[in-house]
C-alpha cells in the first residue's frame, strides 16, 4: 500500500477476515478488561462533561456532517492527505485547544524546550495509540519536536477531539481517528498506522495495548525493528506481564502504569481535588459544616478526607484494613462503622475498591437529601441494582443526578448511578495528563537510547529513585523529568 | 381594578406617566447603584451560568414562544389566573427545581415544619420582590405554610427561572415575572403586585428597594397598614437609612443584609468554597503546587487562601492594612507586594474592594499561562480596560475564559473580563441562600408580630446575640433559627 | 527628699498613713479585681512555672540573703545607688536573659533601631510600674534608647525576676522591685519612683492601675506635668474609663489593652500553642486520634480546636452562644452538649468564661485517664470544689498535675488545680510581650508628642486602621508599628 | 548457683574473663553501633530531660546513698530477695510513675484485660533486656498478667527509672537494674537474669542485642528450650539478619522494629508532635509567622512541615529526592535550596540523615536569633564542630540552648548542640511507647504459642495486612492489636 493512500472498503474487508485468525484467538481477545472499565475511557468521558465549557464540544455538535470520514479525501495545506479525521478544516480550532493545554502542561513542554536541541528521538519512528484529545496532541508535537516521526490511532472509538485530531493533521501528523469510530473504523485506523510501506515503526506507545495487540497478531515481523513498548493503562501492562510469564515479549516494554508519579496523581493529589469539584458541578452542595462519611482510607480515601475536612465538612471514616484506620484516626478523622452513622449523614462517598460496601439496607435508612457517591475504583461499590425497584422512583434531576424517591418522599441523591464520581463529573486537569505524557516521553527516550543489554525482553518500571547506578542514564532523565514538574513552583528565568 | 383582571396596554401607559412624577424624582431614582453591581443580580448571571447543569434551561431554552405573557391569559389548574407568568405549563419542571433546592435549604424547611402549627404569619399579607429562583420560591411556600398570602413580582428582568414561576403560579401565588421583562413589564409586574382592589399589603419583603420605592412614591397609603419592611441588599438597606436620616420611613425596617450571618456566609464561607469552584469550572487547573498571590486579607481573602493553602498551593498575599496583614502572617501567609512575586506566580487573585489592583505593568510582567481573576467586591480591581490595546490579543477560548496574547506569544489567562468570579462562574449553593431565606423569615415573623412600641421607624439589625433582653421575642427567633442551622449537623431524630 | 536617698522607715510609715485617707477610699480600692485574676499576674506564675529551663531561676533561689533590700545599700558600677534592688551583682544574669528575649521581641527591637536617630523621647521622665521581667527591661531599655528617662517599679510582688532587675539597675535604671516584696515594700518602691526631687515625671506607663492611682491619691500635682497615661491591663483600663465618666481623668490616656493586636495574640493566636505547650509539659499525652470536646467557641476555643485539630485530634465542640456555634460547625467541629460526649472523651478543655461549665456529675461519668483543664478566664470554670470530698484521693503526681481518683479506681487527671492551664504550664512567648510592649512604646511616643488639643482628657484607643485622618501622626506611628511586626517575615536586609 | 544468691565479686570476676573468648569476639562485638546512636537510649535521655516535671526525679537525685546495690541485700515485702535495685523501698513511688504511664497505654491494658482470661503466656519464662522506665513496667506487668514469668535487666547503662525498678522487685519480678551501672555491672545484671538455676529462659524479649549476644557466647544451650526471640531496636535486628545469613540463627526471631506501626508512630506521628513540643520546652518561641526551612521531606519531614504549617509558621523546604520534592511541592510547600532562603528564615530544621546538611558558611549567614536544631537520625547533619572556633563564642543559656556568637554579635540559637531535638528536649509520649510494647508483646505471644513448623530459623516481621492466610493466628493477633489501638477513639462501653 502507497503512503497516504486511502484504504479501499474491500481491502478493509480483507483486514476483517485477517483479524482473527481463529475463534479462539477473538475469545482470548476479548478477556480484555472491557474498555469502560478503563480509566483512559472515562477521562474522555469526563472531558465531555465539561463540553458547556469548551467551545471545541460546540464545533464537533454543530458539524453536520455525515458522510464516513474514510469515505473523504482531505488534503491538508502543506499537500498532504496521509491521514484520515472528521474534518481537517476544524483545525484551527483545534489548534486553540491544544495552545489551552500547553498553559499547564508545563513539564512537557520544558522537556520540549530542553531536549528539541539535543533530538533524544532522532529517527524515532513512533506508532501510537492513545486518546486524542488537546493534552495527548501536546505530547505529540513534544515527540515531534525532540526529532520522532509519528503516527497516530485512538484508542477509544468516542474519545476523540475532532478539532485536535485536525489540528495535528494540519501540521503533518498522520493521525487516523475520529469521534463515533465503529468497530471496523477503530481497527482500520489502527491497521493504517501500522501497515504503511514507506515507513517502518521502531518504537510503539500504547493505551489499552490494542495496538499492541494487533502488531502481535497481524504484523509480528515489526518487532525486529521495534526497540521497546511504552504502555500506559492497567489493562496493557497486565497483558505485557501475561505475554513476559509465557515468555512471548520479544521487545523490552516500560510499564508507565505503575510509576510512583502517576499513582500518586491518579489517586492522592488527584482526588483530593476532584471530589469538591465533582460534587460542587452537580450539586452545588456547600461543604462547610456537612456530616461526610467516607468508606475506605486508602490514597483515594486520604484525598478525599483532607479535601472535605479542609473546606469544614466534618469527616468520619470506614475502614477494615487496621493500618489504614490507624492512619485514619491519628488524621483526626473518627472510625466508624457506617451502619452507626447512616442515619445521620449527609454524604456517603465510597473509596474501597470493594463490592456493595453500600447496601440497600443502608441507602433505606438514609436520611433526606443524603448525597451518595462513589470515587473507588469499580461501579459496584454502591449497590444500585438494589435501588431499580418498583416501590423507588427515580428522576433524573441534571445530568449525572439522580433523585432516588422512597414512597416516604424521602429521596437520596445518586451521582453518576454509582459510577466514579471523579471521571464522570468532573475533569482531569491537564497537569496531571502532563505528568503522565511527560513519563510517556521519557520512557520512550530511554529505551530508544538505551545501549544494547541494557534491556531484556521484560517489562520495566522508571526508577522511582536517581541514581540508580544500573540505568544512569534513565535515572537521570527521571532527576530532569521531576525537575520539569517542579518547575511550575520554580521562579520563571 | 379587579383581582386578577389584565392590565389594558392604555392602563399601564397612565402607570408610565405616573412613575415619575417630577424629573428631581426621576434622577433622585437614578441615584440607585446600578443594579449590575448588586450581588442580588450577580446571583442570576450566575445560575445562568450553571444553565448547562441544570434541567431547567433547556425548558426556558426551548420555548419558542415570543409572545409578551401580558399578552396572554393563563389560568392555574384551580381555576385563578391572578398571575402572569411565561407558561403555566411548565409548572412540573419547575416543581422539580424547587423539590431539589429544598434538599439543601434545611433550615428552612425546618421552620416550615416548626411553625407551621402556629401560623405566625396567619393575616399578613406580604407583598415581594426578589429573584425568582427556585429557593426563592421555597421562601415563598415557607411564608405561606406560615399563614401568610403573597404577591411576588421579580427584582431582576434576568433572573427569574419562568418554570418556578409558573410552579408559583400553578400552587396559587400571585407571582408576575419572567426572564427578558422590558423596564415597563419590570415597574407593570410590582404595580401588579401592589395595586389590587381586594388585598392590602401589610407587609413588605424587598430585595433592592425598587418596591418600597413604588409604594412610596405611588401608593403612600399603603404604609397606613404595613407593619415593616425587610430588606436584603445593600442598595435597598442604603436607601432605607437614608430615608430614615430624612426622617422620612414611616415604617420599621429590617436590614437583612447586615445580620452576621449573612455577612460570614456571603463572605468567608462562601468564598472559601467558591474560589475553588469557580477555577475548576472555568480552567480545570490543579492546584496542588501552584504559586498564588491572594491580594487582600479580608474576609473574601481569608476564604481564598485557607482554600488554596489546604488544597497543596503555596500562597502569599498583600496586604495594606496593617491589622489584616498581621492576620496573614500568623496564619501562616508570607505578606508581599505584588511586584515582588507577579513574575513567579501562576495566578493572580484580587479580594480587596480597591481599584486597580493589578495594573498593565504588572499583566506584563506575569508568566505565560498566568490566570488572573476578581473575588472582591467590583469589576474594577484588574485594569482590564488597560488590556484593550492594539498589540494585544484577546482569544475567547471558553465561556468567561479569555487568552489575552502578547506580542511574543505569552498568555495571560483572564476568568469573567475581571468580574466577580465567585458570582460569574461558580453557583451559590442553595445552603446559603436558605440562610438568607431563613433570616428574611424570621425577620417577617418578628415585625409583624411585634407588640406596638417594640419597634418605631427606625431601620434594625436581628440581634447577633440571644437573651437580648429589650428584644427577647426576637432574641428567640434567633436562637431557633440557629437551631435550624445547626440542624444540618445534628442527628435527624 | 534627695535623689537616691534611701527612705526612712518613718517616712514609710507616714506614707502608709496616707495610703488611704479615709475608710470610703480604702473600700473604693479594694473594689479593684484581685491581682491574682489579671493577665498580667498570672504572667509571672508562668515565667516562674519555666523557671527550670532558665538558667535565672537558679541564682534567685542559691540566694541565701535574708536581708530585706530596703536595708541594703547598693551601688552600681556607675557609681549610682538610686535603685533598689535585690543584689546588683546579679546585673550579669540578667543581662543573659535580656538578650535571650531580645532575640524574639524584633518589633521593639526595630523600634529600637529606626527610631533612634530621632529621639522621640528625648526630654520623656517616664514613671513605669509593671512586671519586671526581661522582655519589660527590653521595652524599658528600648524607651531610654529613644531619649526617655525612666523611674520603675513592679506592679507584682512576685514577679519581679532580680536579675532582671539587677541588670537594669546596673545600666543606670532607677529600679526598685525585687521578688517577695512586701505590701508595704510594694507601695514604697512605687512612692520612690514617683517621689523624687530633681525629677518630675512627664508621662505614666502603668499595668493594673496602681500607679496612676498611687499619684491620684498622693501627688495629684504631678499631673500639672504629665502628657499622658498609658495603661495596659483590664483593671486599670477599667478604672481610667470609670475616671473619665466621673470627669476626675485629668491627662489623656490610651488604652493599650483593647487594641486589636493585644486582644488577638492574647486569646487566638497565643492559646493556639499555648494549648499545646501546657499539655505536652504536664501530661506528655500525644494529641494524634485523641477525642477531644472543647467547651467554648470564642477565640480562645478557636484557637485550642485549630491547634488539637491539626495535630489529629478528634475534636468536637459546646458552644451556647449561637453565632458562634455557627461558626465551629462551618469550621468542621461537630456541636454538642457535654453530656452527650463526657463518657468517651480523652480530654475535656474549657474556653467559656463561664462557672461550673464543668460539673461534679459530668466529672464522675468521665472515663479513666481523662485530662480536664481550663484555658478560659477564669478559675471557676470546672467545678474544682465539687471534687474535695472524702470518697475521692487526690495525687499530686507532677507539678501542675493531679490525680484524682474514684472509688473505683477511675482516675481523672487534673491539670492545674482548674486555673489557667495556658498560664500556669506554659509560657506566653517574648513574640507575644514583644507586640504589647511595641504597642505601649507607640503609645508613649504619640501622647508625648501630640500637638495640644489632639488628646482631651479622655480614654483612646490606638486606631485600628490606618489612615485615620483624624489622627494622622498616630495612625503613621501604628502603620510603622506593623511594619516591625512583620519585619519578622521579611528578608533581612 | 542458687536462685536469688548474690553473686560474689569472685564469681563476676570469672564471668569477665569468660566474657570474651577471644580478641577477635571482643572486636567483633565492638562493631555493634555504639549506644549513644541508638533511638531506645535517647528515649532515656530524652526522659531526664523531663526530670523537672517528674516527682519521680527527685526521688532518685535526693538519694545519696553510694553503696552499689550489688554490695547490699534487700527483701521485699514477700520475703523475696531475687532481684538486684537501687532501693526496693522506693516501690511506692515507682508505682505511682507506672499508675501514670498506664493512663495513655491504653492498648496493653486492653490487651492485658482482654486476654488474661485466656493466660497465653502462661508456662512463658521471659528474659527481658530493655530500658526499664514505667512505660517498660507496664509491659512487663502485662505479660506476667498474661501468664509468663519474667527476669530482667536494662539495656543502658543510665536509663534506669530506680523507683520503678523498686516498683517491679516488689511485686515480684526478678529484676536487675539501675540507673548508673558500671559496664561490669551491665554485664553482671544480664548474666544474672540468664544463669540461675531453677530457671531456664524459652522466650527472649532484647533491646540492643546485647542479652541475646550474651545468651549466644555464654548459654547457647539455653537456646534449646527457647521458643523465640522478639527484637524492637534497628541494632539488634541488623545484628540477627547477620546471624540469620551467616546461618547461625537457632529460632525464630520477630523484628519489631520494622512494623509498620512502630515505624509511622517513630516518625511521622511523633516527630509531628516532638518538633513542636522541643522547640517550645526549649526557646518558648512563637511559631505563627514564623519563616522556617525543613530539610528533608520523609516521613520525619513530613510530620514536621504538617506541624508548623499548622501552626501558622511559613514553612519551605529543601529536598534532593524528586519524588519527596514533588510530594513537598504538591502539599504546598516551596521547594527552595538552603542557600537561597537561609538569610531570611527563623527558623532551620534538619531531617535528612545525611551529613553536614548545614554548613559553617550556611551558619555565618544566618540571620541573628535563628533557631538551628536536628530532627534526623544522626548528630552530623549540622556541622557544629565547625562551629567550635575562636572567634566564636558559646553561651550556655538554658539546659540544651547554646546561644552561639558571631564576631559582630549576631548570635545564632543552637538546640542539642546538634544532637536529636526530639529525644533530647521532648518527650515519647507514653502512648508512642505503648504501641511498641503491645507489638512486642503479640510477638511474644505468637511465637511462644505457634505450632512446630510455623516459623522456622528466620527473622520475620509481623504482617502488615489481616487476613493473611499463611499466618492467619498472627494476623488474627495483628487484627487485635490494632483493635486495641483504635480503642482509644471508641467509646469506653
Amino acid at each position: 500500500m502507497l503512503c497516504g493512500q486511502k484504504l479501499s472498503p474491500l481491502s478493509f474487508l480483507s483486514l476483517q477476515q485477517l483479524q482473527f485468525a481463529s475463534q479462539e484467538e477473538k475469545q482470548e481477545f476479548s478477556k480484555f478488561p472491557t474498555k469502560t472499565g478503563r480509566r483512559s475511557l472515562s477521562r474522555s468521558i469526563s472531558q465531555s462533561s465539561t463540553d458547556s465549557y469548551s467551545s471545541a464540544a460546540s464545533y464537533t455538535d454543530s458539524s453536520d456532517d455525515e458522510t464516513s470520514p474514510r469515505e473523504k479525501t482531505q488534503v491538508n495545506s502543506k499537500g498532504s492527505s496521509d491521514f484520515c479525521v472528521k474534518n481537517v478544516k476544524q483545525a484551527e480550532f483545534g489548534r486553540r485547544e491544544i495552545e489551552i493545554a500547553e498553559q499547564d502542561m508545563s513539564a512537557l513542554i520544558s522537556l520540549r524546550k530542553r531536549a528539541q536541541g539535543e533530538k533524544p528521538l532522532a529517527g524515532a519512528k513512533v506508532v501510537g495509540c492513545t486518546h486524542i484529545t488537546a493534552q495527548t496532541a501536546v505530547l505529540i508535537e513534544t515527540l515531534v519536536a525532540l526529532g520522532a516521526q509519528c503516527r497516530w490511532a485512538a484508542c477509544n472509538i468516542y474519545s476523540t477531539q475532532n478539532e485536535v485530531a485536525a489540528a495535528l493533521a494540519e501540521t503533518g501528523v498522520a493521525v487516523f481517528a475520529w469521534k463515533g469510530e465503529s468497530e471496523d473504523d477503530f481497527w482500520w485506523c489502527i491497521d493504517r498506522c501500522v501497515n504503511t510501506e514507506c515507513w517502518q515503526a521502531n518504537m510503539i506507545l500504547d493505551d489499552g495495548g490494542d495496538l499492541t495487540h494487533w502488531v502481535y497478531k497481524k504484523y509480528p515481523s515489526v518487532f525486529k525493528k521495534v526497540r521497546g513498548i511504552v504502555e500506559e493503562s492497567v489493562t496493557g501492562v497486565h497483558r505485557l506481564y501475561q505475554l513476559s510469564k509465557a515468555g512471548k515479549l520479544c521487545v523490552p516494554a516500560m510499564n508507565v502504569n505503575d510509576s510512583v508519579t502517576k499513582q500518586k496523581f491518579d489517586n492522592l493529589y488527584c482526588c483530593r481535588e476532584s471530589i469538591l469539584d465533582g460534587l460542587k458541578r452537580t450539586t452545588d452542595v456547600m461543604f462547610g459544616g456537612k456530616q461526610v462519611v467516607v468508606c475506605g482510607y486508602g490514597e483515594v480515601g486520604k484525598g478525599c478526607c483532607t479535601a472535605l475536612k479542609a473546606l469544614g465538612a466534618i469527616v468520619c471514616v470506614t475502614e477494615i484494613d487496621p493500618i489504614c484506620a490507624l492512619q485514619a484516626c491519628m488524621d483526626g478523622f473518627k472510625v466508624v462503622k457506617l451502619n452507626e452513622v447512616v442515619r445521620q449523614v449527609d454524604m456517603v462517598i465510597t473509596c474501597t475498591g470493594n463490592k456493595n460496601v453500600v447496601t440497600r439496607e443502608q441507602l433505606d435508612r438514609m436520611k433526606n437529601g443524603c448525597i451518595v457517591c462513589n470515587m473507588g475504583h469499580s461501579n459496584t461499590e454502591i449497590d444500585v441494582a438494589s435501588l431499580r425497584t418498583p416501590e423507588l422512583t427515580w428522576e433524573r434531576v441534571r445530568s449525572q443526578v439522580d433523585h432516588v424517591i422512597w414512597p416516604d418522599g424521602k429521596r437520596v441523591i445518586l451521582l453518576a448511578e454509582g459510577r466514579l464520581l471523579n471521571l464522570s463529573c468532573s475533569t482531569v486537569p491537564s497537569f496531571v495528563l502532563s505528568i503522565t505524557a511527560t513519563t510517556q516521553a521519557l520512557a520512550l527516550i530511554e529505551l530508544y537510547n538505551a545501549p544494547d543489554g541494557r534491556y531484556r525482553q521484560d517489562v520495566y518500571l522508571l526508577p522511582k529513585k536517581m541514581g540508580n547506578t544500573e540505568r544512569p542514564a534513565l535515572a537521570k532523565q527521571t532527576k530532569r523529568f521531576i525537575f520539569y514538574l517542579l518547575y511550575i513552583s520554580k521562579r520563571n528565568t
